[in-house]
């Protein structure tokens, strides 16, 4: 791990909702544009496998983006995440509705962001994440800070931190050991 | 930062027009070539940030490209960018016809290039920039050379720059904290 | 190499069947989503001579992936690479029937793979190899980790890894020698 | 630069032909693959600069590719390079036929090429190069490596080598600074 506040454990043991931004989070923030806009995203194994995985152990998933595209719906679809919210311009306003209508308390709720338009929901979040790559006023702001890359295992290390947090990371492990 | 003279932040202080090359600055100087030739271009979000909240600080943006592709227009309208030059072979007689348009002088213009087609602009504009990429005819002669690798920040660190220098920076960030 | 257990050539000298898994081996894990799904996948040039190579030395080659992709089969076919199974969910029973349909021994087979769900197989082969970006707990279970990065000639490492322990090696690339 | 033998200056003082390779040396390798085989290839600004003010030098240029790919013809057509030779599997031969077709001596002839199948040609040329990405068994045979990553300045490094050899580097840099 790059960074972990004190109270990093403490506050992932309590998520039962994780929430993630797109770009520069499942993404290395690359934005792939062809003659007609916006055409193609990378996701990576690892981080689907993360989402999977924190899904099967009992976390709901969601995806946060300020833009929109039909690859993230797609790669969504793949990995099972239920809510997807995308082209939202006000962050914090709507993951603050979605948590209220999950029932949830902020501090069950966990967010990665990696960019100033995500401090409001990181400053809303109980267990807060941001990769390596984020500028310094977004890192300053969290709780933790995965080594991997944005993009290329920096969300899977969060899924496990927060399974290890919960006690949840064996079991769950074990069903892929047969 | 990676280089700034002596007099790079007075100089950014000035710029009222800030013109940005596209291929290896705001792209990693990769070109996707398809069976019908270029076909796509990578982008950013953080660049694109940078873009939007310099714009929004009162700074003019303009693109400035040797080549000519409908992925940049896509991604220059998205951000807002007013002027968007492309397929221009001598940049330095352009920038000097865009400068002049706008009633502006040389010193209130800022230019990020990264090879040597870029020197005739580089040379002409109060504050230049390049890419820590860039060959070293080109950097030797420029002001700023930001830390982060061009299409993955370079900009943006060069919006902050300027942004800095110009006191607008803590403004313009405070409005995305909500 | 990165890594090699001190049984690891002996286990190469015995590898008649060779299976890699496709994400995360063949390529650097990244999975490009455009609107309708999964689009392109990086394979890399190097990794395709070595496998060529190794083919041409009398080993069988073979594709397990869990996800099932036309890009895959493209570059399979281009490869002459006989055993091609995609969208395998029990990656452990499948690698099982198919070195039984072929009359192999376990210890006459060898496996790449990178991630948890490639574990059972790893379990199963004579030869386990895994990138050096699989999590730990892959990396423990291998006997070789080659030091070329995923999709950019670790399988290329593995090949010729494969051919020095048989003694092919020389003879092989002397046919490309003229 | 990252090796040049003791007499690599002298060879590319007489270079009047230059010929690249394709995969690992224009591009890094990667080989992308759609629904229908190989869609996209990545090259970099910095190289089609060198390869333009190469040519514009007076060194004629070419492209020497195992594989087949409208990507590269529409590439070459953009940079103006003459000889473009695809789908070549014997590289040895074919480049031997174009060097006595343009009636040079190979001593006249420079090669960059990046693995086992393009030794032949790296053997027959006076001037022979490969990139730092290239096995060992290549780099051994070759007179220069230049520091660039292959697919991100290698090529513009050997062009700017050869041009700095025959001393025509500093008048073509100059049409450029007008």
């Amino acid at each position: 791990m790059q960074f972990a506040s004190p109270d990093a454990l403490e506050r992932a043991r309590r998520v039962k909702l994780m929430l993630f931004d797109v770009d520069g989070v499942l993404t290395d923030g690359s934005l792939w544009y062809g003659p007609s806009g916006e055409e193609l995203k990378s996701f990576h194994s690892f981080d689907g496998q993360g989402l999977k995985m924190l899904g099967s152990s009992g976390v709901t998933l969601a995806l946060l983006s300020g833009r929109s595209s039909p690859a993230v719906s797609a790669r969504a679809a793949e990995l099972g995440i239920d809510h997807v919210l995308q082209g939202v311009a006000q962050k914090g306003a709507i993951s603050e509705s979605l948590i209220r209508r999950l029932g949830l308390a902020r501090e069950s709720t966990g967010y990665m962001g990696d960019d100033v338009v995500d401090i409001p929901v990181l400053a809303r979040c109980g267990f807060a994440c941001a990769p390596r790559e984020a500028p310094e006023q977004v890192r300053k702001r969290v709780h933790y800070v995965p080594a991997a890359r944005a993009g290329a295992g920096a969300a899977r290390e969060v899924c496990e931190y927060v399974m290890r947090a919960q006690g949840t990371l064996e079991r769950v492990l074990g069903e892929y050991l047969e």
